[in-house]
Formats: C-alpha cells, structure tokens, sequence
C-alpha cells in the first residue's frame, strides 16, 4: 500500500542511524533528498516559520498537512510529519493518521504537551505535559487507525523539556512503548547531549530512540550511534540558512548599484530549472513540435 | 477601502523609482519589507520553484493567490501578485481582480502569452502570444472589476521575448494604455539593457514603465531612473539566495561530524522567533499566568 | 472598513427580531440572502456534515474559514461564522478574529467548552465547560483583535447544555458581557423554550442574546420578540432539507426507469444558471463576440 | 495500488450497466453510495454552482481536485472526475493524473473545447472545439501518466454539443480510442436520444460507451443496455434537488410562526448524525470514559 512506510522501515533495517534533513516546503524537501539524506521532517517549527506565526498551534492540522503532503508527492525518500500534539484528542488523532498516511506519508510524531502548544526551546515558556493517561490514548488511537503496519508513528517524550526530570521521562516513555508507539522521541533543550545520553543508558525499552540535537549541535554524530540512537533530525537548518542567506541578500541588494552584485549569493536560473524539471516540460513540447 | 492600493499609489508619488522585492511565502515577504524595499512581488516563478513544478501554468490560480494573500496578510508594504496570463480567458481575469483586491493585495500584473505559458526565460522554449484584440479584453474585464480606482493593473508585454519586435511591443503598450492598464511591463531576456533603453526612448505613453533586469543584471539603478523606467522588480534573487545556501548547507551537513560545523551559515532561533512575533505570543501568556 | 459588519449593526438597529438562515457553502448562503433572511450563520455542525465528519473539532479552523469566507465573498448579506471553541487558547482567537474580520466576516460565535467540543445536541455527550476565567481571557483576546468596532462577537453560554444550570448560566453570561462580547448565544437541547425564557427573566445585561432553537423548534418567533429576544438562528434546516431530498431523490432515481421520473423534485438547469450569474459570462461573451 | 481504480474495472465486468451518481461535496458523494449507485461522478457543473460560480473555468483545478478527492476519502465506491478539458495542456493533464490518482480517484473524464469551456447545455454559448490532434495530445499525455493501468481515462467527445455533425463525432471517437483513451463520453443536449443513439449505430469502437441524459431524461434505462451503452451518469440530480428542496424550505421559513412548520421537509438531526459517524466518536469516548 504505503510504500513510503516500507521503504522507510527498510532503510531502518540497513542503516546504523538515519538522517533526517528539515524541510518546510517542496524545494526544501527535493533539496534534502538530492543532498543525500535518508528521509525527510516536515516540521511544525519551520513550516510555522515561512508564514510569518509562532510555532503556537496557530496554523491548522490542515496546512500542516498540506505541506507534508506536497513534500510526499514531490519526493521519493520517506517523509515524517510532526503533528505536534496531534492537534486535539484521540478523535482528532485517529482522523490525522488515515489522512497523512492516505497520502504517502511514512510515519508521523505526536508529543505529550497540551495543546495548544509553545515551541519547546522558547524561553520562559509554558510547557505543560498531558497526563500520561490521556497521551497513551492518543497512540492507541494512532495505532488503530494505521492501515499499513509499517506506517510509524513516533510518541516525543516532552518530559526533560518541562522539568519533570529523567525518572517522568523514561516512565513515560516506556508506556508509550506500552501502548503500540514505533519510536520514542527523546527531547532536551540543553547545550549538551548528557541528559539524552543518560537517558540512553536508563532506557530498557525495544523501540528506536529518535533526537533532535538543535541546541546540543556539538554531539558528534558518532557519539549519537555508539549510544544506540537510530534516527538524528535536522529540524530547522535549512530554513535557518534560508533566513541568513535572504536576510543578507536583501541587505546588499536594496542598495546596490547593479543587482549583479549579489550574484556570488545565489543559485542560477538554470539551477532552478533543473529542480523544477522545466526541462521535462520542455521536451514535452520540443517532442509535440517535432510531431 | 483597500489600504494597500492607496499606499502603492502614495510610493508612486513620493519615490523616483519603486523597488519591488521578490517573495514566495510569507516570511521571504517579511524580509523583504524589514530590508527596506517598496513593495512585494509575489512571482510566478519563484512560488512554482517551491513547489518543484515547472513555471509552466501547472500550479492554478488558488494556490498562487493563496501565496500571495499570505504575503499581504503578513506584510505591512503593498503586494503586487504576477498573475501569468491571468489564467483564462476575461471572465477569469473579472473573477480574480475581485478575489485578489478583496484579499488586500495592492496590484496584479498580467502578460499577454496564451495558457498555459512557459516561462520568459526558458531557453527555446515557446512564446506565444496572445492576439492583441483578446489580451485588450483581458485588461477591458480588469479595469471594470476593480472598487479602488488605486488597485494597480499591469500589462506585461511579451514581444520582446517572443521575438516579435520593437514595433510590435510599442504598438501593444499603446494599446492596453488606451485600454485602461495603469502600468506597462516590458520584459526582456537579453543580457543588456539595450531593447528596454530603446523602448524608453520610443514609448510616448504616459503611465509608468515596469522592468525586471533579471539577465541584464549589470544595468545600474541610476540608470533605470534616468530612462525614467518607475518600478525595477528584483523578482527571483531570494530564491536563489534561498536555494544556494541550502544546497550548500546540505552538502555539508550529510557528512559533517557534528551540526555545529555549519552554524556560520544559519540565522539563530531567535532570528526566527523575532520574525514569527513568538514573544508576543509568550508575552500574552506571560500576562495571563500573571492575573 | 468591513462594511458586513456595518450592515449587521445597522439591521440590529432595525428590526425587532434578526432572523439569520444556516448555511454550510456558497449557494445554500445564496439562498438564503435570496429568501429574505438578514444574515446567514456558518454553522460548524452543517460544514462538518457535508464533508462526512463527525461535529467534533474533526475539521480545522482553515476549512471552517474557507467556507465562512466563500460565503462572504458570494454573498451581500452579513455572514455570521460558528467558530466552535474558538479553535484553542486566546492566541488561537487573536489569529481568528484577525484572519475573519479580514475575510469580510460580519460576526463570529465563540463557545465556552472545551477543545476538542462534541455537539450539543448528541445524547450522553461529554460537554465539559471551560473554566470561565480561561474563557473570558479568549473573549478579550476576540475584543482585543477586532479591528471595527462593529464586528460582532458573540459569546456562547453552554451552561445548560451541561447540566450547570441556570445560575451559572447568568453568571457566566455576565462575566462575558463584562469582558467585552458583543452580544451572547444561550443554548438549550430542552424541548420546549422554558429555560431559555427563565434566562430572558433573570438576565439583566444589556447587550442583545441570540437563540437556537432547534429542539424547541415549536416556539413562536412572537414569544421570541416578547422576550426580548434579538438574533434566531435556523442553524442547519437547509442542511436537513438537503439531506432529505437527496436521500428520497436517490433512492428514487437508482430504480427509475427514466430520469424524468423525479423531475418533480428537481430545479431546472436555468434555476441553477441563474443561481451562479451563468448568464453574466454568457453576455459578456456575447458582448465580446459581437465587438 | 490504486484499489478504487481496480474496483471500477471489477464492477465493469460484473453490471450490464454502470449507475454513476452525481454528487458536488462529501455528504452527497455519500448518500450516492449509501442508496446504491455503483460510482460516483464528481460534476465540475455541480460543484461550481455549490460554489455559486459559473460552469466556465472559473474554479481552478486546485478546487475540483479538493472537491473529488473529499469524496474518495469518504466513500467506499469509485469516484470519477469530471475533469473539464483538463486545465491546460498536456503537461496540465500530465500533472493532473498523477494527483488524480495518488489520492485514490478511480479515473477521470476529459473534454474537447478549448479552455476556458462553457457549460454544454447552456443555450448560445459557444463551444469551440479543440483541435483533434491537440486534443490527442491531452490523452497521451494522461494515459501516459497513469500509473495503474485500470485508472480509467474517459474521453468526451463534444462535437455533436457544438454543432460539428456525427462524422465529426465519431471520427474525434476513433483518434482519442487510438490514443488510448479507455472509454468515450458522448454528449449531446437534444430532448431526445436519437442522435446518440445513432452514434452507437455507427460507432465501431472497442471501448466502452458513457452517457449524460440530462436533457434527453426521458430515455429509458433499459434503451441504453440495449444500444450497449455502458455507463450513465446521473450528472447533477441531486444538486438540482438539493436546490430545489432548500429554496421551498427557506422561502416558508422565512415567514413561518414556528420552526416546526417545515418539519415535514427535513431529515432529522439523527439522520445526520449517522450519516457523520458521530456514534462512532461518541463511542470512543464512551469506551474511554470506562476505561
């Protein structure tokens, strides 16, 4: 059915770990996937980020998925959408699985905080958890509603992001295993990975441990496979270069003397139009005029 | 009525000559406007690209508009929307005039290709253009569907890319002023500002003149302005810059030992939470946990 | 600015009564207006209905907002929009009010339970309340946004509904009248309107309330006015004559032995063309073929 | 792969004649399933009236595709597009399969005007017909691009709606069979069957044959499976009753003393409920709240 979840848990059986480059729009994920990474995440904090919200609940299941969809059909590595908090209760969950997955997504993940949610490395802000009790409903939910076995659905452990400590997290962690989740994401906003390594080795559970290094970007990616992590994401790089690299543009070229200029800074047209497969579209019509 | 309008139309009186940044979703709008340019140009070109499909007519009107209404719903400076060939016919040109200014968008610019097109500077690619009777008729549907008087028409010309002449240009400029466009863009592929600088000189017509230097990106600003052209658009160098340095990025990321190797090339979260507002969203919360 | 909610100010001044038609797309809000109602509800139980899904917070804000705002755009009659909960916290209403307002919505209805909601109407339903500190901080959230004065929020009481009862009723609708709302919704799932009338004895606010009575669907619109009702709202009687003629019409035609057999169930084409202003493109046509 | 595809071709062997019921959003795409249709045709007449629209290209595909694909998510039998004249050229016929197809759409139906199209039955509208090569060139393009061979490809020939005689007709016939379309749709807007059944006289083809009775609705059903017509759409019956039903409603509502005066006209509340799974919602929380 979903060859995107069978090829996805087919690179888990190859890979020691799997890389998983950021990606909020097409072009983004086509660029992931041309550099070589393994799959694709979809996340809510970019895909916020291109239209100018907070990453607060404040776009909709639908336009989330809406780009993971695109990034599907544009692609042909896996793509992992973060749902965040599945963007309400279980009713909610069960609807957003058979819909990514209807759409050649491969997996998808769900976190343990209320909804609405704040970003997990803003400042000062609220992280309040679900109970335990009411998230395992959500992937139970999850879990009944995939048609495709392969289909995986990551369960994101937002307890060392609140404060509840290493003990919450690892019990939380363990029912979510419990309960039918493919994945634990194990996440930590501080500057090293000690706590995500802690974790590792207090963690007896069977299910593949997924991180996200966005604040501890010092780990070695050899540190991450000793300690047994399978899957690194990139969140949020591409969309931080995106931002650098027009943020500075722009600076140069609203007062340059010619726009050549900046021609150092960017891709050319060709460029473009070979991500776009213009020249697909053009044979196409070279062919029908030689008809 | 439509703020937007009037404000372009205010520009047009104070600036000798409008720059007009291009975008392609909203936060790309937004670093124009904080860059310091006019006004947005929310290009064909450039949304197609981040879609991964070809600037070829294949993403429709919807998704083009609904980029576009982001843009102006995040922006504070005047959008200006490249409406291709106006996807139709004059009713279809009658239909979007009214969703576009009704969504806060401050112009639309039209060209007088047929449907669907291939883009102006695909190589070898076919130009066909529209018979001057049938595009008049798009501009005629335009001008009457319009509330605001200052809502911006622009007839884009494409003799010169089609190879049709000089001639054929001036005499088609002529006629959709006379038809009721506010402004005329004449496109050119060449890589010098010649032909545009020889329209200028023969053009007699009195609204303003729009350009994109996108190959003859050597031409200085100045001159531009002492041809009297009024609008330069700088329609697609953000998303190069864009495409650049995530290529770029990727590259090096898929192999580098650890994230941080590519931190010189990334804005930092917090440039991205300035552009979401996310500490106005954590100031009101702040506020409640305060009462 | 938003010249719907000028209109829907001024027909509060008026008339006695507001009698406002449901409507779940474009055409059941034409007729509507085309019936003679003075504004059309959105009602989320009617836009979920035809997409097939449960009312339920199944549908997000985006789809609910895409049928509110085409409704709008096709209409001249004011356009009143059920926004369930209000789609999360006060920062989610903020988004809400702002993305509304800009669509030319006249008016929206927010509800003081909690995130996910169940219908009203269903049997042995939970309808949990939210707390009314957290819900009034959403009401100021709403008045906050607006950016006329005259767009119209409505402030839906559910008290009874969950069996709170009627003093929590009063006080909640105080509450709400104090933080701002503009006008506010008592709903009840009883048979007849006794509740709803002890709340018109009791309330001694001065901004207008609105009922729904569906249940109650035996009340005469005079008792209505005697109480000093201000807004009734027909919320899903077009969906339910949709549903009812579809139905009897199907099972019809699928064993008929000719089409013709249910043409008395049927409007005519031209019924239709006229409905979609079919004859306006056809003149334009004419007029173009005629040039 | 695409199992609805599959299942179309399944119940083409199994029925003298396939019964395809016209629907324009989920809630009727289901009540066309649920009384015993065998596939469901998604109207782009009906859909573009439900948006108040004209039938002229006015919605973008982007709308029709949202449309249809609403409907295969929701129901259990195959939905057919009506696909316009495919949006374009080639390259947007290309585009469109592949999207058709990936969300579950069991095949499509493309026409021979030119774009923008008016309504076929609409009295002196003109219908240009594309040429035959171009339109040859449309059904290569999507036979070319399907990746399950049973998606079925429906070519409609217009010539006997535009005036260009049943030599015309059956000749455009013959060149879109050989193209490889799978069936061909045969329009015509006479009161009467004769000259499509004429065309089945003389047609000599090897695909099967897809009729539209709207305006010839007294032709029986039986006559068809003896001209070895093998598919009827029952294009836009439930719009018109639906139409029909709401306007009758709505105008006695307007004045009546009580809401129950229409009772007579509407299903009930439970009907809809049923029709939404909202039992199944309510279940599940009934389950949870005795866990």
């Amino acid at each position: 059915m979903n060859s995107n979840s069978d090829k996805l848990r087919s690179i888990m059986q190859s890979k020691e770990i799997i890389k998983v480059g950021g990606a909020f729009d097409a072009m983004s994920a086509k660029l992931v996937e041309n550099s070589g990474f393994d799959a694709i995440w979809a996340g809510s904090f970019s895909i916020s980020a291109i239209n100018a919200v907070p990453d607060a609940s404040i776009l909709t299941m639908t336009e989330f998925f809406d780009a993971a969809s695109k990034m599907a059909y544009a692609c042909n590595i896996p793509v992992i959408a973060d749902c965040d908090t599945g963007y309400g209760g279980p009713d909610n969950v069960r609807h957003l699985v058979k819909k990514y997955e209807n759409a050649g997504i491969a997996g998808i993940s769900i976190e343990d905080k209320v909804f609405p949610k704040q970003n997990s490395l803003l400042e000062n802000a609220s992280h309040e958890l679900l109970s335990e009790k009411d998230f395992v409903e959500k992937i139970i939910a999850a879990v009944e509603s995939k048609q495709n076995e392969n289909f995986l659905i990551i369960a994101r452990v937002e307890a060392l992001i609140s404060g509840m400590g290493m003990d919450e997290a690892l019990k939380r962690a363990s029912a979510y295993e419990k309960a039918g989740a493919d994945a634990i994401l194990i996440h930590s906003k501080q500057q090293t990975p000690d706590e995500i390594f802690q974790f590792m080795e207090l963690w007896d559970g069977d299910i593949p441990i997924v991180v996200v290094p966005t604040t501890y970007d010092n780990v070695k990616i050899d540190e991450l496979i000793s300690h047994k992590i399978k899957f690194v994401i990139y969140a949020n790089q591409t969309l931080r270069a995106s931002h650098a690299s027009m943020s500075k543009l722009l600076s140069r070229l609203v007062n340059a003397k010619s726009i050549n200029e900046v021609n150092d800074m960017m891709s050319t047209m060709n460029d473009i139009f070979k991500l776009q497969d213009m020249y697909d579209t053009q044979q196409n019509i070279d062919q029908k005029s030689n008809q």
